[in-house]
């Protein structure tokens, strides 16, 4: 790369920070990309470091030290999290979203991709310290939502299929319960997809009693691998007795919804709760 | 925002306008959120286009006039796209990936978000100019392709169905004759997915006689809907008379698969040939 004037070297190094979120970039690389002393750089990185936290874009975490260097951790700010979550909120209010069986419609939802990195982000920021190796969802609706949250945190993504496909070579199927319709399923993984003793972020579109995501946690103890965190986009809210999972993070809660009416009501996740 | 001095206004440019790819952003709208004169905005502008497109980040359209402004538009550079590519086939060529069949696992790559952002922004590139209204894929391991895609067109993403769910409402369904194994099929799109006259790019994993890929027009001719554009992440060599389709672009191409001796030839596809 050829030498930079300082301005430059900031656009630069900001995508370059941007594009590698949860890497450790040690000083000396930067120094040899831009030919530019560390002095130089540990100046540039401070301004980076202010905007992106005063923006609510992240953190630049600093290791001091010869193995030392700077990470870029994407965050949300909770008040701006919140405010872009009122607005989902009403967007899947519409009346017009209400299907048979008291579902919701947000397929579209979900096929946006600037909402979803905005989602990703809070997940990110909601699971940042998890020490998490990998991110599973089960197909179709959790997947842009895993992808989202992956690229945040700088993992791979591992996707549960409701059958089991040729191109996965030999997987692991269970049957498990769904907790709402009380119906017996099947979903399966590939064999070679996870490592075992791998922590792992499970993330999903929408939780009625969590039937689904038990059936995720039941597959991940035949891979021998550790729940590292739950993340659902939106939860219903059902009778406490009827839930089989109490430790999640949900960003939507879905609590009300007429039939007669057309009435839906939702509201910010725990999340958003004060800890 | 607080008014920021120039080398954090950088900062913070660089970062909007890397989330906001194919976005008019005017003059006057950075004028007031830097509080700063537009001359300034100019200026920094121009620094950043310079690195963006020095860097093969992508290239800053300046739109005079009243209604002006400036509009990112994420591309790669045809050699560091090749050298990406080039090493994606080198992982695809694992004798471990083949499959019985022939077919190859390649589930573990398109798991991980860094690469199918590199893929994301070579298919961007290839279908910038296209006037594109909706991407389309086929779940489910098209959709990481399809969202990265996305993300840096920003345009939105829907998904086909290969059976028909609850939570999709009302759907358009169709039969399909799959190419390679000639066997009827089924996909369906919810009704409310696509506008009539919506021009679609239809993204997949694979390719081999185009079956699938055939499906999803003859789907798109239900809704009235126009094919902008077919971009396969890998093909797979048929013989010219048993490819159903023959406008695509193509990023790999699987040319060998030797099932006794397990060796896999992949090169890169035809959006690296000369014009």
């Amino acid at each position: 790369m050829k030498k930079l004037k300082r301005s430059a070297r900031l656009v630069e190094m900001t995508q370059y920070l941007l594009t590698r979120p949860h890497t450790l970039i040690s000083l000396t690389a930067f120094a040899e990309r831009y030919q530019s002393a560390k002095s130089s750089i540990s100046e540039d990185l401070a301004i980076i470091k202010e905007v992106f936290e005063d923006e609510g874009i992240g953190e630049l975490s600093t290791l001091a030290g010869a193995a030392g260097g700077v990470r870029f951790v994407p965050k949300c700010r909770k008040d701006q999290a919140l405010e872009q979550m009122d607005s989902i909120c009403r967007e899947l209010e519409q009346p017009e979203r209400l299907l048979p069986g008291g579902y919701l419609y947000m397929t579209d939802l979900l096929g946006q991709p600037a909402m979803m990195q905005e989602v990703g982000r809070m997940f990110a920021t909601a699971f940042a310290d998890r020490n998490i190796d990998v991110i599973m969802t089960v197909e179709t609706k959790g997947i842009p939502l895993a992808h989202a949250t992956a690229q945040y945190l700088n993992l791979p993504v591992v996707i549960v299929r409701r059958d089991h496909k040729v191109t996965e070579g030999s997987a692991v199927s269970i049957n498990y319960v769904s907790g709402s319709t009380k119906r017996i399923q099947t979903m399966s993984l590939a064999r070679r997809a996870l490592k075992e003793q791998s922590r792992v972020l499970i993330i999903d579109d929408f939780m009625k009693a969590g039937g689904t995501i038990q059936g995720m946690v039941d597959l991940l103890y035949e891979f021998r691998a550790v729940v590292a965190g739950v993340g659902v986009f939106v939860e219903s809210e059902v009778d406490s007795e009827e839930r089989l999972l109490h430790d999640y993070v949900s960003l939507a809660r879905l609590t009300e919804v007429d039939l007669k009416t057309r009435q839906i009501t939702v509201q910010p996740g725990n999340f958003f709760q004060e800890d």
